[in-house]
């Protein structure tokens, strides 16, 4: 492989198909898979029943957080502990930033949460603008703010061609969650 | 989560984006935190050094095998290495699926190796028909056959719309590979 340098770059994965959140975690693999420090900061998940939480913790080197209320998130009308959870994870980025204990950096559903207006990307970006050299970062979720776009190096957009959800039929253990 | 059912859906994930063999391994991350037994077959791949099979081998339930001469194939004009190289891959898919061995199926770059002439789509449907009842399936690759997106349950067409590669960035460790 020729060699391309080191972490320190901005993905945004985005776009109205399914397997942006999967997407981030195959990358997340990737770079455990060489050593390298992986956080997952997941906005407006709770559960910890996914596989790719599950998997991640067995890799050891992948730290998975989450940070919702379990309930709906109303667009336009987000509640105050919306807005709370938000808060802590973004206050869980600064943290992991400040530390420097990650490579790499996930932000889960951040876009959304920014869509929803549970925090502002300036936030985001001020937090991220901070981070030390060689931490990557991913952002996920639909609709990306353009402010994210802007700042970006990468930005991936997953189209949906054909997908059962369409016909109606549920989520999927092992593959949707 | 609305239960949806077991697995022994079939995805295509194709487009000129970066991500569709990160996304695949994305998928077969999930499906091994929840205890399935996931193969992945790698056509034209060679070198077991980067990060998503480093880390599928610590996962322990996801088997990675690799097929490929180690040399660039031509398009239109493959070498037999090239083709015995996508045969024994395909042998590989028709043992792992007779064996029941796996519930999660990945060809990866399967689509490349049709478009090359490698192998024809019909010889990999052919294979995939007879699998067992619930073997999820997962077919990546950039250009992806119409007989492939029409059996497919799941096409995520990946695009990208801004990539360092673009500026003539080489290929990273953790990130690319």
């Amino acid at each position: 492989m020729p060699s391309g340098g080191g972490l320190g770059k901005v993905h945004v994965i985005t776009g109205p198909g399914k397997g942006k959140t999967t997407a981030a975690f195959g990358l997340a693999m990737r770079a455990a898979g060489h050593g390298y420090r992986v956080c997952v900061v997941q906005f407006m998940k709770t559960g910890e029943t996914t596989g790719e939480l599950l998997a991640a913790r067995r890799l050891g080197n992948v730290e998975v957080l989450q940070f919702g209320t379990g309930r709906f998130v109303r667009q336009g009308a987000p509640s105050e502990e919306d807005r709370a959870a938000a808060a802590a994870a973004l206050s869980a980025v600064r943290e992991r930033l400040a530390g420097g204990s990650c490579q790499m950096l996930v932000l889960d559903e951040v876009n959304v949460a920014v869509s929803m207006g549970l925090v502002r990307p300036e936030e985001v970006l001020t937090a991220l603008r901070s981070r030390p050299p060689g931490t990557e970062v991913v952002l996920t979720g639909r609709e990306a703010p353009q402010e994210f776009l802007d700042f970006a190096d990468y930005v991936s957009v997953i189209e949906s061609a054909k997908h059962p959800f369409d016909a109606g039929a549920g989520a999927r253990k092992g593959v949707e969650w």
